[in-house]
């Protein structure tokens, strides 16, 4: 991916919270090549609710820079999906931010449902 | 502050890199509230770089939901400012999230500098 | 509204999508301060849907700006609800932005569909 | 480009605001494949000021979907740059958006400034 001019501050650097939007992507780009649509888990009633997001940053990512996020994924509980996430500038392969990102999956009432198609997306 | 619809994701509740945001804001206005503008520290060249933030979600703000943000900021060593903040929704006094928000202040060639005006931002 | 610090851009200025935001914000209280939400909309199917936007880009908004955000509403045609809006300072009252935002709603199929409910939006 | 999750509202289509910030990304490529860097440009106190916005929208993207965003520059007068664009979903060709940009350069007292740097963009 690459760094929009619009999601820098005016000191020059990504905003803070812009990188949980690159997070966010690459999770569900994961999801999605293990054939899990975050669309189509929302019209299914269910919703990936975020438990708890770690996240350290290292080094700011500027304007024009070219990164890359990397994801794995575990199920350190029944009722947990983990990420732990890597991003990396593309030139130097520097780490530029490392998070752990916890998750649960509910349905409209907001108990914790876990339908089929979530099952097999850890490897 | 209010959640503005634009804030929301496709399921109806706000996006999880929102809430960074609505915490930056009150920061920010916090520090104001001390007589230290973010702008003007860019100006001064001194940087409020992020060093870690955990971010516990407990229930998701809702388009329309009312809200505050609290701030609470320590010292925990010579080079860190901390911050621990609260989301609660307006209308129940619910807790919505919690966080610790670690940050420290470089200069532009990216060594810890506290000038004299982060000096008197706590109490 | 005031602006806030991750709106603004490396110029220090607020970033030009982001007015549109602020624009559409004020457009949904408006509607709301008529009895009509934006969220219940969506469940009754109804979009609101952007037609065209015309916008004058006057004076830039900067960190920390307080501001007013006007709408006038009026019907052009059987298919259309059209916003006149203004954004002014507040300090100063000095126009920052103008913008005409004509609007069309639908239904899931993509068919002008306007219930009773959005008639008398107009005043 | 490829629409991100988070870029849509709770109609499960992308916010209008977005594609702002889609128009300016292929802008900014535009002017960096020119040789012309935003971020050099703020450097040198030149900056890009939006003068006018015209965006006719057509459909509407919706997650997942990739696109292609289109940049015709023009000098309609001495002091303003003009950019014609257009987005189209990629799978179809299809039309989503049109949009002319009108934008001046200033320098930091408002005052207008085109250096030699701009001169070169148009073909």
């Amino acid at each position: 991916m690459k760094v929009r001019d619009y999601e820098c501050d005016m000191q020059g650097i990504v905003n803070n919270a812009v990188y949980q939007n690159y997070l966010e992507f690459a999770r569900h780009e994961y999801l999605e090549s293990r054939g899990v649509s975050f669309a189509e888990l929302t019209k299914l009633g269910v919703i990936i609710a975020m438990v708890r997001a770690e996240i350290d940053y290292k080094r700011s990512l500027k304007a024009g820079d070219e990164f890359t996020v990397s994801v794995m994924a575990s199920r350190p509980s029944r009722i947990r999906l983990q990420f732990e996430q890597e991003i990396r500038r593309a030139a130097s392969d520097e780490l530029m931010l490392k998070a752990v990102i916890t998750t649960t999956a509910v349905n409209e009432r907001n108990r914790p449902y876990f339908p089929a198609v979530l099952e097999n997306i850890m490897e």
